[in-house]
């Protein structure tokens, strides 16, 4: 595909050629199947090829594409988000965790390796995200910034913060505003960090961005990120397991708090939708520029899985 | 104490006020224990705070001195390291991994937590440990340098890598190649990198180091990160629990193979002091300034625990 081709595509061949960027990336850019430790290598590539939607890496190229950042820039940064994105769901379906079996419609890690392996491979694969921004063909101011927003995002303020947070209200009523910062943290803090991150890969490293365009990627990032945990939410209500690729109902079966118990199918899609529409309003100034982020928001609240 | 009390003091002076330095640091740059989610930042510093010998920190501190680095920059530095180790101590103690319930003297972060809370607050210390360099006070591309060298040091190549072949070698037979691979990945890799890091924080960014003096200090850290582990295992075998602040024989009890198990107790003596000779033979060139590496050299392999 020439880059016009891919810059005009449909969102659908957009979204499928650029899941193949990210897969050959990824595939690349993680240690080879026999490279010692071998096992632990195929549990690394075993959690991250092959599947999952990469909503992240597709926001972070897609605001990439917006500040006209290199494929060779982004690629590996939005691998490094995916490598922690995967890392995350390893840990969490741990019988400890989660304690799920099936994942991306396959085994989880653990189930097809065992636990030491799957603990070890999501380690190595947060490491690996980190070595992944340090390597990137970036300035070195430019990957310090990147290694700061996937810190932040990821860490006990971010994401393993969220999931500790879930942890300890399993079967305890959480409210709304208490439900909502769990998910800023545990899912919002990663997607929008895939936004930021991606237009943090401008070639031009003196000329940084106008403040009002972080502004408004950002309030699309922060919508789109609770809009995203809303759908999960409305989807485990109402899809199978076989369409979503993990188990559903398990929120339900862990008396897990979520909009939907939270606050009624009824709300929690009129929440969704709510959202969509702050996303889009945000992108707004854009124009067509904005068009992958409008539609990646359209993906993200429309989908069936 | 002054700069120059501190410089010539004794090496247990030394090493005494340099770690309530690495505690203090480690104590601030922790997220607090009242910040949310309170269980996850109080599980973080149960496992980082009050206990260790901080050998990574004190190596990193050493070889900063050696190229005078700021105490502000290393400190930060020699934190991140100790972050890792803590991380890689959570998870090695999980029941799923070694499934030990003693370490520094006090109930294991699962048993005094739980495994959940554990599995998350080992994963966000690592992240923890990379946004500590990313805010270190020195120099992008020394920031990224340090980014590098440390997951380099921790991931599937390093840490990470030795920890899953040494789980994967429980009651089998590893010959001695084997077991020194296994090791310098898993123990040698963070010692050697801890080193490296404390000469990258020098204050002259321009000025790099000359390529011996980097040679030299490599050649130092590969030999004590051997001997460390060679010790650790004759400890195993000589030391109690008591002694040890963890569980001792286990390695026996696991059937796990060591350096005494293939060599003997004598001859595992002898190497460790080969070992030592080869550390203090490296830093012959430094002169004086190469002291505190020495006196680190010797506590490492003199050590009762």
């Amino acid at each position: 595909m020439t880059p016009a081709e891919y810059r005009n595509a449909s969102f659908e061949v957009w979204a499928h050629y650029s899941q193949q960027l990210i897969e050959q990336a990824l595939t690349q850019l993680l240690p080879a199947r026999d490279t010692l430790p071998q096992r632990l290598h195929e549990a690394m590539r075993y959690a991250t090829l092959g599947g999952g939607k990469r909503v992240r890496p597709l926001l972070c190229l897609a605001a990439g594409q917006l500040v006209n950042a290199s494929e060779g820039a982004i690629l590996p940064v939005a691998s490094a988000l995916e490598c922690i994105h995967a890392y995350s769901l390893v840990h969490d379906d741990l019988p400890c965790m989660d304690d799920d079996v099936l994942r991306r419609g396959k085994p989880t890690c653990h189930i097809q390796f065992d636990e030491a392996t799957a603990v070890l491979a999501g380690d190595a694969l947060q490491t690996q995200a980190f070595e992944l921004l340090a390597d990137a063909p970036l300035s070195a101011p430019q990957r310090i910034a990147l290694v700061k927003e996937l810190a932040h995002a990821s860490g006990s303020l971010g994401m393993a913060g969220g999931q500790a947070i879930d942890q300890l209200h399993v079967g305890q009523h959480m409210d709304l505003p208490e439900l909502e910062l769990m998910h800023i943290m545990k899912t919002g803090a990663l997607i929008r960090a895939a936004v930021r991150m991606g237009s943090r890969c401008h070639p031009n490293d003196g000329a940084a961005l106008p403040d009002s365009t972080h502004q408004s990627l950002d309030h699309y990032a922060r919508a789109i990120g609770l809009a995203f945990q809303v759908v999960d939410d409305i989807l485990d209500v109402e899809a199978d397991s076989a369409t979503l690729g993990k188990t559903a109902g398990k929120d339900a079966a862990a008396d897990k708090p979520t909009y939907v118990s939270l606050l009624g199918l009824a709300e929690a899609k009129r929440m969704a939708a709510a959202l969509h529409q702050q996303a889009h309003d945000a992108l707004a100034g854009f124009g067509e520029a904005g068009r992958r982020l409008r539609e990646l928001a359209d993906f993200i609240v429309l989908r069936h899985h």
